[in-house]
């Protein structure tokens, strides 16, 4: 679209601030559209998939698990970040079997989401999961996390209670509702 | 609940890595529920609101908007960060008007997102905004945006095409589908 150029910024210099395990951190240097001159600070993260999984009564698995950066336990869809070259779709199976212990025999992909797109460049694919086989849950050494089901009925009402919060969670909720008009 | 005791991680110390403009980068030592010790990187960032508004003929405002992060112009709603103390449901109005020239009479919270509950603690507020008032757009100096207005069917047919992406967005029709049962 035409419209669009006028919105770009343009890459000046990129300075890498910080090297870490599961983010890197810069400072670029870009020129608006009006010609001035700024900063971005951004993170640089890998893909991640997230799954909205029904089990064989039509419940969804929901996740309680502790996020450092909220000091909260919190509800999440099943959930895991990309390895390098993997497949969103790979990702996706392997994290609801090592986190859940079901292997999806059916999963769809429902769309995409950026998390937060002022400061970070992470993609998180979403998948629908049902024909799910009870297989062994394979949880990373210091990871630790309960699962729970709920119907989408009791799901809806925990949102309107605000007991849901997580952005993937909601955000697998929005393409699903809007594919199957519920 | 108890047991969300047992997934909780204790914070051992914080190291500042760098201290930004709109983000503070941290990597803390953290003991795990299995009492392995293990690191958190984080980010620290400000509040901010979203606002998912309906006109006088029942269209939503959408922003076209550039996105230094994924170098691509995607469509968002109305947002943006809160100031030191300020009210989100004041940054909610505040940055309505700003953005896109309408001040709204009636703003109702639909809930908060976490965009990235395993490295950043930003909370995004979400509004609906109705009863819109025709203003002044009054954009920041280095911001460059474009105003759309869709239905609702229409902003739904976007999302099965793939073409809104943006977390906050999406969770904010998330909320209003939820409450509304649409």
């Amino acid at each position: 679209m035409k419209n669009d150029e006028l919105l770009k910024e343009k890459k000046i210099s990129s300075e890498l601030i910080y090297k870490g395990k599961i983010i890197d951190v810069y400072k670029d240097k870009v020129e608006c559209p009006n010609g001035h001159i700024s900063y971005r600070e951004l993170i640089r993260h890998c893909k991640a998939s997230c799954i909205l999984a029904f089990n064989d009564k039509g419940n969804i698995l929901l996740e309680r698990q502790y996020r450092y950066p909220y000091d909260e336990v919190i509800y999440e869809f099943p959930a895991g970040k990309c390895d390098a070259g993997e497949d969103p779709k790979d990702t996706a199976v392997r994290e609801l079997e090592e986190e859940t212990g079901y292997h999806a025999n059916n999963i769809e992909f429902l769309g995409v989401m950026y998390p937060s797109c002022a400061y970070t460049d992470e993609v998180i694919h979403l998948y629908v999961a049902k024909d799910l086989i009870k297989t062994k849950q394979h949880l990373d050494e210091n990871e630790a996390l309960m699962i729970e089901e709920v119907s989408l009925d009791k799901l809806k009402e925990m949102i309107n209670e605000g007991k849901v919060v997580d952005a993937k969670t909601l955000c697998a909720l929005t393409y699903y509702f809007c594919k199957n008009n519920k």
